[in-house]
């Protein structure tokens, strides 16, 4: 009973991350090479997990763990190993081990795994795969990346439009080689064209005569083989799709794509967006290597270090106004770091505006004004508050005045900026979140030196 | 033939965004009091883009369109309306109406459409429910907000463990109370645990005289009815669940969740890090009113002047180094600035990495170790450069080595602040993205300004 309750406690508070405990036996295990105990310790983990371990562990327990275990690894262990290590656990695998890994997996996950290696691993999995399977890859790796061809599964189930419930029935009891995961029934005219589907739950719901065509749905849509993944992904959340057809340009099936990998891409592509926002190169993974992670992150901070001393040169042409009374160099910053903060905001907004396609064309300029008219507000709001602290903390009325209306100006101009850079990017095909931060601070940073020190200049000496 | 191939081609485009040219026809038609045009205009539309246009127009054009056209909206138009403006949307629409829409919705979907709102709309809405319906949705508001309790669906397909293939099939037939969309008929023991489930693709490619038993899936997982919705979202996703039963204290079945909801907030979950880690309020939303956009984003930049003040207090305290040498106050932000965006790039990568649980115990201190040396290794980087550029600029060979110790020394800081931060909120229990950016340029500010100013004060003078 206590057990039981133990137990009931420890799911309640799952939160599905590696528990440490078990971390260190595993290493333990690898240590002693002790290969009886590593499969009993990971035999009730889910592949997904036994991939996350291989990618937490340090590289020298990883290579070790793989020459005690490596074949054990199946097709599902590695379908779900970050690219990151990808190569190296494939290529620490002796080919046979991975020729029997590959043959198990569906199409689409064979090319998931395969899209970003070097050649000559390539090959070694293709070779690895019978001949029908290896065709149906090395087409699909002939669709663009990111699109849905290379998304799809090629193992459709279809029926033709004029069949019964009860003849579907029979067909599906009939074949061996169905798909592990299906939703639907796809109904296709003679020429393969998919013209609705019927879900499994009304097939096994409806009569044995009822007519496939009278119980399709209404949510039936085709997806494009060179439809971005990205609009597959969004498509899946906005219509609630399960699964949906995947159509050639002849709007012939060539296979289906599920909500399970539009969940997955939809995932990677919030990643991405998040991490070109802060300018970090969106392949990053926490098991990089020190020198690929400095690598990724230096040529922001090297298009930073040039706004910044674009930045230090607006400074630079008041320096004699600095001399003259240097309080302006104490509360400058203040003013660029506002209009930095605020502009990122507006960006931040904007970006996802843009990615949920919420901001288009009939919006925006109604957009536009509401964040100009935000940013004055609070520019205006801030003005008064920093006005009094500059008033009171240096006794001179006029570098309060100054500094008000430096902040209501850069205030401003962060927003406009915060939502036209963005809006700008993508008008002109590249992604709003790439860059945009950049940009919108190294304006904020010019706008806010130079109306301070530009208005101080003017107004006080 | 043409018709054809720009349909195809349309469709080959298609990115899922309004067409601003059907938005304009759809105005021109509540403008003209058209009820019949609009009908026609929307007749097309999936319900989720009904309600993108419902938030995509004017607050004007929405009032008048609700009056023109408020009797035709349905459940489904109704739960896919964003929140800032569903109590606007509910407010406008009769009793009667309000009580047909909600009538044909899952009662998970009731939840999710009545949680957030006040208590007479809320009354509205459980009162146009049956018994039953209401029973069941009040049950779920019992449940903490943000829980799989109120994710989950209460219309559940069961049969009991000993049952055959053939058996549950009749039993499907039979019915007529079915979900719109079920995926597995979870197999129970007579207490309602659940045993283990089938998916409908093996249940119809199976012979009727198999044992259920036979053919549950591997995948099986339960989720506690307490379990957070991010949680749950993580394992739909890690685990590639499909439906998941989710169970009380006692391990009894109460409800399930499907892929569809978990995906929405995968979704969600990503808009509230990618938000909050701009400092802005995670409700926000394009259709907000300019004022409460200005409230969501004050107080952000409230503690961000907060913040920028004290750094400028740092820089107060040097006010005699700067009017000696005025190229402080010129190359001062460069090192704040470089050490702000450092901070940001690894602090973006461990609030993502703390979201996908890759961050754990096992790997911490070696994650900690490898921000601190790609730290120094881009400090030392950029202190070479900047320390040149310095010298060059202000032909002070000093200057420059004050400048590129400040570098190296900021740029370990913000990484150690960037993992740290974060790190120590989760630690207490707070979300990990939200106010790490304000502590991290705060840190990277002050050190930045001390470091650089303090080694100009003991080196130059």
């Amino acid at each position: 009973m206590a057990e039981d309750r133990a137990e009931d406690e420890a799911r309640e508070e799952q939160d599905y991350r590696l528990d440490r405990a078990l971390v260190d036996l595993v290493l333990d295990a690898v240590e002693a090479g002790d290969a009886a105990r590593l499969t009993e310790l990971l035999e009730p983990l889910h592949a997904a997990d036994i991939a996350d371990l291989l990618e937490q562990v340090g590289g020298a327990d990883r290579r070790a763990f793989l020459r005690l275990w490596g074949r054990k690894i199946d097709g599902e262990i590695l379908s779900e190993i970050d690219e990151s290590i990808r190569e190296e656990v494939i290529g620490a695998l002796p080919r046979e081990v991975l020729a029997e890994a590959v043959r198990d997996l569906d199409s689409d996950d064979v090319v998931d795994l395969i899209e970003d290696l070097q050649e000559p691993q390539q090959e070694a999995i293709l070779d690895a795969l019978d001949e029908a399977d290896r065709a149906a890859v090395e087409q699909s790796l002939t669709y663009p990346e990111y699109s849905a061809g290379r998304l799809m599964q090629r193992e459709v189930v279809t029926a033709p439009e004029h069949w019964t419930v009860g003849e579907a029935i029979d067909f599906l009891r009939a074949e061996d080689w169905l798909p592990d995961q299906f939703y639907h029934v796809i109904l296709v005219d003679p020429r393969m064209h998919p013209v609705g589907y019927v879900t499994l739950g009304k097939l096994l719901s409806s009569r044995r005569d009822v007519a496939l065509r009278t119980i399709i749905e209404d949510s039936f849509r085709t997806i494009s083989v060179y439809q971005e993944e990205a609009d597959v992904a969004y498509a899946f959340n906005q219509y609630h799709l399960i699964s949906a057809p995947v159509v050639d340009d002849d709007d012939r099936l060539v296979g289906v794509i599920t909500i399970d990998d539009a969940m997955s891409v939809l995932d990677e592509e919030h990643e991405e967006d998040i991490l070109r926002l802060a300018g970090v190169g969106e392949e990053s993974s926490l098991s990089d290597t020190v020198l690929e992670t400095t690598r990724q992150r230096l040529p922001w901070l090297f298009v930073n270090l040039l706004t910044a001393i674009l930045a230090s040169g607006v400074i630079a042409l008041f320096e004699g106004t600095i001399e003259q009374l240097v309080a302006l160099a104490v509360l400058m910053p203040i003013v660029a770091s506002m209009g930095g903060n605020a502009g990122t905001q507006t960006l931040t907004v904007a970006v996802r505006a843009l990615a949920t396609k919420s901001l288009t064309e009939s919006n925006v300029w109604r957009v536009v004004r509401r964040e100009a008219v935000v940013g004055l507000l609070n520019g205006a709001a801030f003005a008064v508050v920093m006005g009094l602290v500059a008033m009171v903390w240096f006794g001179e009325p006029h570098l309060g005045l100054v500094i008000a209306a430096a902040m209501v100006i850069n205030l401003l101009v962060a927003a406009l900026a915060g939502i036209l850079v963005p809006l700008t990017l993508e008008r002109l095909g590249a992604d709003p979140a790439l860059a945009s931060g950049t940009f919108v601070t190294t304006v904020t940073d010019v706008v806010g030196f130079f109306a301070f020190l530009g208005l101080a200049a003017a107004v006080l000496l």
